[in-house]
C-alpha cells in the first residue's frame, strides 16, 4: 500500500507552512520534486528551501523529475488537460517504482503549491494512478493564494452574509461578470481578463506573486488602477521570466 | 501605535497552525480570548491549548473577556450585525486600555477561528476600533473549514477550469441553487438549508466540526444521505451543546 501525501505548502512564504505539513514531509519515504520551465525552477527552489528548513529525516529520498508539458494547441481544453494528467500520472508512477521498487509500498509525498483542493490537479492525477498502484491519497491543507491575497491587503473575502464566486481568467473572459455577483475572485488568469469588464463601479485588490519575495500589490477602483496592474504584471514577468497573479473584485451594487 | 494581529488558527486541528501564527502569538504583548456560550467554551479551550503548546513569551498577557451577544431578534439582519460589531469593538477597546494603559501602544493579538478573511467579523470590528485607537490590522492566514472539509474527504474544491460559489445557509434557503453553478460550498448554515433543494442530481460532501476531535463526515448523493446528515448534525449538537458544519455540493450537470 502507498500513502500519497499531497502537502499544501502555501504560495511562497515559508512561514505559511503548517505543523502538519512539516510532519508529513518527515514521514515520507520519497518526496517528488517536479521540474518545468522558469517558474517551476523558482518553485522547485522554494520546495528545496522548505525541505532544507524542515526535513530532518535522513531516510527520506528527494527525487526530481521532469513534469510533462500540456499541449496548449489541443483544440479541446478539457481533452488537453486530460492527456496531460495521464502523462503526469505515468511520470509519478515511473518515479515511485524507480525509488520504491516494482511492487512499491510506503509513503510518497508531493509538495503542492497553495492547497491541493484549489485549482490543482494532483488529486485527479492520484485518481488515475490508483488504476495502476494500490494508493491512498492524503491531503494536507496549505495556505492558498486567495488567503495570501486577502491577508496582504487586510481585507475580508466576503461582504457580510454574502456569497463569493471563485472563477478563472478563462471563464471571466468568456462570460463577463457573473450575474448578480458581489465579490469575484479570479485565479489562473493568463493575462488580465478584467479588461473585458466595464470597470465602472468595480473595485479590485490585485496581487502578483503573493507571499513571495517579489510580491506586488495594487488596490483601487478598476478604472483607476487597471492599467497599472497590467504594467506591473508585465514588469514582474519580464524581470522573473514568469508571473502568477490573483485578484478580488467587488461591485458596489451587486444588483446592477 | 497598536498592531492588531488577527491570527488564523484553523478549525481545531492544532497541527494546522502555521509557523507565522506561532511567531505572531509570541510577538504579542496582549492576547484577547473571547468567551461566549457552550461552543465558545470549547473554542476557548482550543485557543488555550494552542497557547499552552506554542506561547513561550512569558511577557505576553493573556486576557479573557465576555463577547457581547448578537440580538437575533433585530428585524434587520444587517443592522443587528452592525450593532453587535459596535459592541465587540467597545469590548476590545476596553480590554486593550485596561491592559496597555489609557494611551495604549504595542502588539495585540486575537486567535481567529479558521482565517480572518472568511466569514469572520474581526477585520470589520478592527475598522470600527480605528476610529478610537491608532491601530493597524495585520492578518495571518489560517486553514479554513472549507480546506479542512476538502482535505478530510480528499476532494478538490473545483471541477477542472470551473467556478465555485461560496455561500451561506441563509442565502441558499432564500434563493435555492445558484443559477448555473456547478459547485456550491455552504457555510454559516444554522440548520441544513440543503433541505430546500430538489436533491436529484446533486452530490454532497458534509463535515460536522471538521478538524476537531468530534469530526463527522458524510458524502454521497444528496437524496441518499441528506437524512443521515440531518440526524448526525443533531446528534453532534445534542452531545456537545453546539455544532458547526460545512458542506460542498456538486451538480452533475450544472446547466440543468
Amino acid at each position: 500500500m502507498i500513502e500519497l501525501a499531497l502537502i499544501g505548502i502555501g504560495t511562497g512564504n515559508p512561514d505559511h507552512v503548517t505543523a502538519q505539513a512539516v510532519q508529513a514531509m518527515n514521514a515520507a519515504d520519497l518526496i517528488l520534486i517536479p521540474l518545468k520551465g522558469p517558474e517551476k525552477s523558482d518553485l522547485a527552489k522554494l520546495r528545496y528551501s522548505l525541505l532544507a528548513r524542515h526535513l530532518v529525516n535522513a531516510a527520506t529520498q528527494v527525487v526530481e523529475f521532469n513534469l510533462p508539458v500540456r499541449d496548449a494547441d489541443n483544440p479541446s481544453y478539457h481533452a488537453g488537460v486530460a492527456e496531460w494528467h495521464d502523462a503526469i500520472a505515468a511520470a509519478w508512477e515511473s518515479q515511485i517504482r524507480a525509488a520504491l521498487g516494482s511492487d512499491p509500498a510506503g509513503r510518497v509525498a508531493l509538495l503542492i503549491w497553495g492547497d491541493p483542493m484549489l485549482y490543482d490537479s494532483s488529486l485527479r492525477i492520484a485518481g488515475r494512478l490508483r488504476q495502476n498502484l494500490p494508493l491512498v491519497p492524503r491531503v494536507i491543507p496549505g495556505i492558498t493564494a486567495i488567503q495570501a491575497l486577502c491577508a496582504a491587503h487586510a481585507i475580508p473575502l466576503n461582504a457580510v452574509g454574502a456569497s463569493v464566486i471563485i472563477t478563472t481568467g478563462r471563464q471571466l473572459r468568456a462570460q463577463g461578470w457573473p450575474p448578480g455577483a458581489g465579490t469575484v475572485v479570479v485565479v489562473l488568469d493568463g493575462g488580465c481578463a478584467f479588461e473585458v469588464l466595464d470597470p465602472e463601479g468595480i473595485s479590485i485588490w490585485w496581487g502578483g506573486c503573493v507571499a513571495m519575495p517579489q510580491e506586488a500589490l495594487i488596490a483601487g477602483p478598476l478604472n483607476a488602477v487597471g492599467a497599472q496592474i497590467i504594467a506591473t504584471r508585465a514588469a514582474l514577468r519580464a524581470q522573473h521570466g514568469w508571473v502568477m497573479d490573483i485578484y478580488l473584485m467587488r461591485r458596489d451594487d451587486p444588483a446592477s
